[in-house]
């Protein structure tokens, strides 16, 4: 739909994705232990320079050479929420983008909190998760098992606006269509694939990849949206010839690499309004 | 050998498969860092659905919504010894299965008492490892080497039998040929394949299989017997054509997600008794 | 350019990987969450046998059935600095070699004083770094950006024959061409290719193959220098074929376990002085 015309995010995702191979944004990440491993690998594949670091004792040195700082709650301690609170106080002090993904929100009392903790006590850029998580935040009636989302991106997407509103957070829901909004403006990404749900980690990469595009893109609701576009993209040419999830993963790692700007411009299927 | 008459545990792996294929059943899992991310994807790709969680002030929390709990003492220390109790006590109250993985056990005092106290306070319904791990248990000569077995099957299936009668609980010793013993009954698997020793984290895989199958199989020596088969043939599978451990370990999970529950009748090598 | 007369560290190379292979050298690692599965299956596809223990109450016990203690700082907390300070006494009190990986020494205060206090406190048998991490233990002006590196290798080199006698402790420095010296002999090695920096953990992969060939080669630079021509050889072998970063990452693995140490004879690119 974008070869003739394509939009104006469309242009801006592959903008930011030159940004970042330029730039290398250094993204700290204060994240959980099972995807640690793939989120570097997905983030030095796009372009951007990761880095881990949790320790209370340190987290505010790192985060002051960042570009952005992603907070992720999976494998939850109540040290790292300490540690992702400090590291989140310096990052809003400093003015550095705070991406969320509030992993398993809804299913446990920790988590949960931890997540309002978070948004209430440090100043997030977008707050990524599916759709139970989200919900989870407004404290509606959310139906997460485990760390998946029981319910629809369409359910999701009604509470939405008036979430981010009350939040005062702009708002990333993933799943087959991805929405986005900061309670004004509404974008909806059409990229992606149904191999993505079957590899570990894809969404926390997600929120990861966002933590790269915000690095470059001042634009809240343009950096999710265009990096939710690319992951996508990325997404569905790793699908082709992949023989199962484990493939495809290894496929996703090299089609971040290897999609251009122009590929971005062209596959990107961003609808605003 | 199961082309003609296939054997009830051959026709009970793939009715396994198809109900957690079905159910995705909740797999909490316990487990050390080193495996946590490719556990869940051979969770994810077998079509379980996983969690890691394992703070103290959550654990009983997740072990709720879930089908089956997985205890792994890789990686261990005292305050995740605590939370592998509290869940395992949980687990034991609503009657949660629980697998336990033993990890290096005779390798050093901490993790052979912490699988002893695991093994004395929760009812475990399995407990899965390599001939050392399993012989250290029962405070016989084991010769672990780190992590590694220095011992065979057959010196393990020996003592087997009534290390599951003392224990009161069934075990799953995993080598060239995988035997199973809940004391009374005598399983063997002879499914699997040698590449699979060279890929971290493929014990420990097992015994989260085995939390799945687990899941939808209240009969621990079936669900054993069945989520080795189903595993090991899927190493076979993941061998042909496998230039290396790490194109095998792509492969694996590949296999793990597309073997038919029709080749895992045809492919099952069970024998009982 | 060995062609026809290999140098003698090409045919240490080759003997000390017929070593590994032949007796598969426990290598305990306490390493950082990122890497912990990617450098065991680095160590399981070269022929040793990883374990990773990491508790203050198991770490002596661990290393004394090892041939080789990894110490790496990344995702350091304090109570891990502990735990390696412990380890590292006990390696130095029985002879255990040790290596040390000061991953993002320079970046934190936290990461430059514990690779400092391992340094004062253990008997290190070799540091490998990149340049920034290995010019920040020297006092130096360093330009580390979070943890990959801002100096080149001829920059670090010259200062690293000074700061291995200052130490008392032989430097590897990797990079383009590898630099290691004991402040006496010096030796380069050119094997490698320019994917290995876009997978994370390659850097602290070496550091634990180092540890493979010192558990079975008492020299500490030929150790260094034949670890690092054999993974770097690797490299090279992996991205024939290589789609970007994930696919390489998988051949890595492959070639770590296929090169034949005649291929290692052939392909080592040492130069000593």
């Amino acid at each position: 739909m974008n070869t003739v015309n394509p939009s104006p995010l469309a242009i801006q995702a592959s903008e930011n994705l030159k940004r970042i191979r330029e730039t290398a944004p250094l993204v700290h990440n204060i994240t959980n232990f099972v995807v640690m491993n793939f989120t570097a690998n997905l983030l030095l594949a796009t372009g951007a320079s990761p880095v881990m670091a949790h320790a209370e004792n340190e987290v505010e040195d790192m985060v002051s050479f960042a570009k952005a700082l992603v907070l992720n709650i999976g494998t939850l301690t109540d040290d790292w929420v300490a540690s992702m609170i400090k590291a989140g106080k310096k990052a809003t002090e400093l003015g550095v983008p705070i991406l969320l993904d509030p992993v398993g929100a809804g299913a446990t009392a920790l988590r949960t909190n931890a997540a309002k903790q978070i948004l209430a006590e440090t100043k997030v850029t977008v707050v990524r998760g599916n759709a139970s998580e989200i919900l989870a935040l407004g404290g509606g009636a959310a139906h997460t098992k485990g760390v998946d989302s029981a319910d629809t991106v369409d359910a999701a997407a009604a509470r939405a606006v008036s979430l981010a509103q009350e939040l005062g957070v702009p708002v990333a829901i993933t799943g087959e269509v991805d929405f986005i909004t900061d309670g004004q403006r509404v974008v909806r990404v059409a990229n992606g694939h149904p191999l993505m749900g079957r590899v570990t980690g894809t969404g926390c990469g997600a929120t990861a990849i966002l933590g790269a595009f915000a690095g470059v893109d001042p634009d809240p609701v343009s950096a999710a949206a265009t990096a939710l576009a690319f992951y996508g993209l990325a997404g569905e040419r790793a699908a082709q010839g992949a023989e199962g999830p484990g493939s495809f993963a290894v496929r996703f790692i090299d089609a971040l690499a290897s999609l251009t700007p122009e590929e971005v411009v062209q596959g990107s299927r961003i609808q605003e309004g």
